[in-house]
């Protein structure tokens, strides 16, 4: 069977969906507004997430989830965070066959901390409507896909035959696509590091350089890996794709939108309106709140998460912040690192 | 004692002895150029180097080596890679008494694949003026130092005092010190950023994107890591200041010099005209070459590295270069990257 299912259709879905059609799948692309699904079918673009790319004819969108999901086994599931569990809900009373999901967000839920995949499973777990769940991720800006610029990314699952499959669908000699098999690793790291990236974008509103969030970016790394290894990951993921790879294109991209919130918060701008102008999810948010409840609950050591939250969500003042963090302690690193990597 | 000398007013040198006099230290340092030595001592500036900062009058600039050397028992060595040696033997015919020596330049040397601590060590080893060498690295543009901008560096050593002594002489509210013990990972980390940075200027010289720095980065490190332990490093180092984090400032910053020699060459310029055309030490090229000898000597797989040493030596086209190295292998990532970090 050669028809896929992307469900969203903002940037990412549709650079997902342009590599699929590269790789001659059918794409059954689904949105939920009328008039972005006809601009697909006759224009052949979607100007507002990927302006001057053509798409493949191949490309097909759809505002009705059954026509999208119709005779297809796998389903792309890229919407954000918040949206996971509505979206799986309407998927499951429309589905007639089983489906291997392959989802492409990143974040993690507050109140339950389940990643996206714990959440996907969860919702189906009535039904025998779902084969797999797979996780792809890794530094990969949705522009520079749809223009076909070298890029490498992860597949992970608990099922190697279903990273496989996700590897095979998807790469080309443009996109390259590894596998892992640490799914906690992969999720927690792709969801973390926009919380850093945030943080880098307060600095560089601030109008702190490189140095200083080469710190952040450093520090923030083992940060992240320290609590992704209490939740059972593999120390190794966070030095690979999905890892150090995404956190290294988020921080210090144009493109990146947590980066661009966080900047507009360092130059003085209210979370309120930071939310508004940004007219975008903005993952690393809510991102954090799970983050910051789950680095109490596990009892992690996370100065630079905690320092985010205090700023977004208790008013501590952004310079404060980075003061404290930049602090006079000595320290050896590498029993910091160890503790981090190795606890 | 309060005189520190400072051996070489590059923008590093320079930087570093604004830290040092912050700090309340009398810095002697050390210039071939006697125009440079006057700038320094009566305007208090180094424009060449350092344009915009003015510098405290607790620096003093001398040609004459013995001078700078009087009354100091501790050398903060600021000279290429290349002219390593030299300076240490110059250094010796006029020190009297025995000295640390704190050094902060990165590279290996072509032919022996010395490190520059062991550089330094051999060139001493007949006489009894080396008390301890130290190596101070990490995210450090010079520039931004000089601003007082927050800044962590790390300093090892094999000796836990010595490396304790370069912590306390630099520590300061913006400038945070780490220590490590693994003086061999400090160092490699420190060199072989620079071939790999030299790499991302080649992809973005050649019109790609962000996606492709960052997995360069990524593979990048590895590759360092899997070297690095090979020759006896703690593979935690590269995830630390002097590995990730100045591979991040270095490959992502518009001040560093070897991104931007490769960007040229991505362009289309040679490698003569890009040396012409900066005037300053690129560090990387010659360190390209250590680093692909060494691989070829301990067996190591560094294909980065190799793809880079092809363009720089051999001819290679840099995209010939890039399109290899983004081949369609499949692979599984953590397979790779414990056979890198642990080997």
């Amino acid at each position: 069977m050669n028809n896929i299912a992307v469900i969203g259709a903002g940037s990412w879905g549709t650079a997902l969906s342009i590599v699929l059609a590269d790789n001659d799948y059918n794409v059954n692309l689904w949105a939920r507004r009328a008039e972005q699904v006809n601009e697909i079918n006759q224009q052949q673009t979607n100007s507002k997430y990927l302006p001057n790319i053509t798409l493949s004819k191949n490309i097909k969108a759809f505002t009705d989830l059954s026509n999208a999901l119709e005779n297809t086994e796998v389903v792309v599931l890229v919407v954000p965070t918040k949206a996971i569990r509505e979206t799986v809900k309407q998927m499951i009373d429309v589905l007639s066959q089983p489906v291997t999901v392959i989802h492409a967000s990143k974040g993690i839920e507050p109140g339950s901390h389940k990643r996206i995949s714990e959440m996907i499973v969860e919702e189906f777990s009535e039904t025998n409507l779902l084969r797999d769940v797979v996780v792809l991720s890794g530094p990969s800006h949705a522009e520079e896909v749809s223009l076909r610029q070298p890029t490498t990314v992860t597949v992970s699952s608990e099922q190697k035959a279903a990273s496989e499959l996700a590897q095979d669908l998807f790469i080309n000699k443009h996109f390259r696509v590894y596998t892992n098999s640490d799914l906690v690793g992969v999720e927690i790291g792709g969801a973390l590091k926009n919380s850093i990236a945030l943080v880098c974008g307060l600095t560089t509103g601030l109008g702190l350089g490189d140095n200083t969030k080469a710190a952040i970016m450093t520090r923030g790394l083992a940060e992240i890996a320290r609590v992704g290894v209490k939740l059972g990951a593999n120390p190794l993921t966070f030095a690979g794709l999905s890892g150090l790879g995404d956190m290294i294109v988020t921080c210090t991209s144009i493109h990146s939108r947590n980066f661009r919130a966080g900047k507009m918060l360092g130059e003085g701008k209210s979370l309120d309106e930071v939310l508004e102008s940004m007219g975008m999810v903005v993952e690393g948010i809510r991102t954090t709140k799970a983050a910051h409840e789950l680095a109490s609950k596990l009892d992690v050591d996370m100065p630079i998460i905690n320092a985010l939250y205090a700023v977004l969500f208790e008013g501590l003042h952004p310079k404060d912040a980075t003061e404290k963090l930049m602090g006079r302690v000595k320290k050896h690193e590498v029993e910091e690192l160890s503790m981090k990597f190795l606890k």
